[in-house]
């Protein structure tokens, strides 16, 4: 079944942002048995909109767009489609009455233009966004389907999970999709291919397999589609069984969550908790550790000790170690994890210190350098990591090698 | 002058990675006066590669190919270009050439497929690729003209900045374009659409306005192309004062930079440290201030005091605050800013206290709920936000708040 994805707005067009939105909506639509034929992106032109409507119609069963229908004058995404539609809008109470409650939750009333988002098109189905102000409109034309949603990418998110991918199995009655993501760690992309091409091979025509590499871990997708959904998901439980078999403890997960989540589950079991010492990683580790819900059930707390004197002060490193050894070091690293997790009382603690660059380097010590601790009632441990040149890069892959680094101590 | 976009390859439209290229190709055209029309991202498929470019020159000048021109056989742009000109491969020594050296830096040889790269349309203007295999292929057409180039970011990057942006340039003798971004605080979009109407609704044509809502900021981008570059540049800065007299200070800069990189620069100017004590946040607003290079100047470090113990015996927050008055309350954060302050002696600290979500509410002091507390040697402040229900995006707004609070502060 095919799906044309049509994003609208000067503001992707002049690069400004990047479009996100679609590679997102194509892994969702291709999970739930949708192909994406072609993305197109255009800017808020009414005729150019609906030229580019009228082409993806003659590939595609259903037309998404995302973008264009914010309160202001810019945005015609909706005028355009009444026009393509020859109707007029409406006004849909039901709509204005989200808005009002949106608006009072955030203390704001509704005005002048905010009102104007409760103005539909005449012949749409109205599908509610609880969490902004424009509503999605769903239009159904010689059995091919059109919906126009916000290109806000968390409200159209919502609405792609919550409404409009189940609306679309629905009508266009699509076949089980079943999908197993398995995580392997410890291998680079093309090296785990290598090592498991015989399994690859010989894996049924029903089921394709996917490498998805992120940071220090390869996701492997298993998915295929059926009208028996059982015997399929019987198969690629088979597959995953064998797969396991030639990779061993390198499977750190069988489904496709990410590590903070993983490690949130462990230490909720084993009632445990947790602090972070960061020095290179800046708060990024305890950011992505509170970003669960629930977190603070494990988690006590963070000293991003980004000055050598916070290192000493506040996490109680020892001067000598910093001045011998340098502040990317093990015995620094393993110091600020103990002081840590003294200083915060919890079970265990992890600590990071590196050139996260790009200035900053040395021969001896160059940028992507970093060294990462952990300390526990039981062991202290520290580990190496030469990483690239690139700041955000390096800050991100420390943090996913720290969380690897904490599973394998958990385990 | 329009220009468009085909990306070509299957690994965009399945989602497996995010189209990164255009939107910074649209930046660097933008700059040399070309405007994108439309990007189109589609699969490796001859006839539908032919109708997007069809589609593209009946709107543009000039049409930019990226990727499909691997040696692998699924990458099929050059063959259907030959279809499209109705011409034929031929060999050139030159590429053929550059590959031998560039494989031999690597220590590889040639093989028989990667000296099918040395294959190029007949009719075709090639442009070496010091830095990969593949070689740019430029052709004309009825004063139109049709490149394709590779689909790794660096070496597409290398092409336009050092070739093609300037043949584009030659070739159709450009007018100039001009962007200024204001960044304006305390308004809703549709609340400053209202307060600057009259403002917008007298713009000159020649000047085209954008609102780009960001958290607790709308950037407002002012963009033009004229012949004349010193006419329009000095139009818009006449346009821009004009929206200062309105706005005064609901303007917090007129460039686009992120905030932190605002406080940055503020800091750096005043030779101010800072310090944070995130509870809410978790974290993310020492990551997003050690995302920027240069930041060990100012930052000293954080402390993420998620538990309570930590904001008492960490920060030294005085215990009977939290039992009288809640963990969220402003002199809990008003103390762990003092606290911070102190603890990593700094100029400046701000901290965060709130109930992110989504569980965690009451009544009295529901989901959403924050505060943020600024401490300077001078003022201890704080104040009070509501915002939604939403974990990750409260997350995000109570940064951006801090941000702003900071800034006001600063100033």
């Amino acid at each position: 079944m095919n799906v044309e994805i049509i994003t609208i707005g000067h503001e992707i067009l002049i690069g400004q942002i990047v479009d996100t939105n679609s590679a997102w909506m194509a892994v969702e639509l291709n999970k739930a048995g949708f192909e994406i034929a072609q993305i197109t992106s255009v800017h808020d032109n009414s005729e150019h909109i609906i030229e580019a409507l009228d082409m993806a119609l003659t590939r595609a069963d259903i037309v998404l767009f995302t973008g264009g229908i914010g309160p202001t004058k810019d945005d015609i995404t909706k005028q355009t489609l009444c026009k393509y539609f020859d109707t007029k809008l409406v006004f849909n109470e039901e709509v204005h009455n989200n808005i009002e409650t949106l608006l009072k939750n955030r203390q704001r009333a509704i005005n002048e233009l905010t009102a104007t988002q409760a103005m539909v098109p005449e012949n749409c189905i109205v599908i509610q966004n609880p969490i902004g102000t424009a509503p999605i409109t769903w239009f159904e034309k010689a059995e091919k389907v059109i919906v126009s949603m916000p290109g806000v990418p968390s409200e159209m998110k919502n609405a792609m999970s919550t409404e409009i991918i189940n609306r679309l199995q629905k009508k266009f009655n699509t076949p089980a999709i079943v999908h197993k993501t398995v995580l392997v760690k410890g291998y680079p992309e093309s090296a785990l291919a290598i090592k498991i091409a015989d399994w690859e091979n010989a894996l049924p025509d029903t089921v394709h397999l996917a490498y998805l590499p992120n940071y220090q871990i390869v996701k492997l997708r298993l998915s295929g589609s059926s009208t028996d959904e059982l015997a399929l998901e019987f198969e690629i439980n088979r597959q995953i069984s064998q797969l396991t078999q030639l990779l061993g403890e390198a499977i750190i997960a069988y489904e496709d969550l990410p590590l903070e989540v993983l490690i949130g589950k462990v230490l909720n079991e084993k009632k445990m908790t947790i602090a972070t010492a960061e020095s290179c990683t800046g708060g990024n580790i305890a950011h992505k550790i509170t970003e669960i819900s629930g977190s603070s059930q494990y988690f006590k707390g963070s000293v991003v000790a980004y000055d050598n004197e916070v290192k000493t002060q506040v996490l109680r490193v020892n001067p000598n170690t910093i001045s011998t050894e340098g502040a990317v070091s093990a015995h620094v690293v393993e110091e600020m994890a103990v002081g840590a997790r003294k200083l915060m009382r919890t079970d265990l603690a992890i600590a990071t210190s590196g050139i996260a660059g790009p200035t900053g380097g040395t021969d001896e010590k160059p940028v992507g350098l970093v060294w990462i601790g952990i300390s526990t009632p039981e062991i202290t441990a520290s580990r190496m990591f030469q990483f690239g040149t690139k700041r955000i890069e390096n800050i991100e892959r420390s943090t996913q090698s720290a969380f690897l680094f904490l599973l394998e101590i958990l385990s």
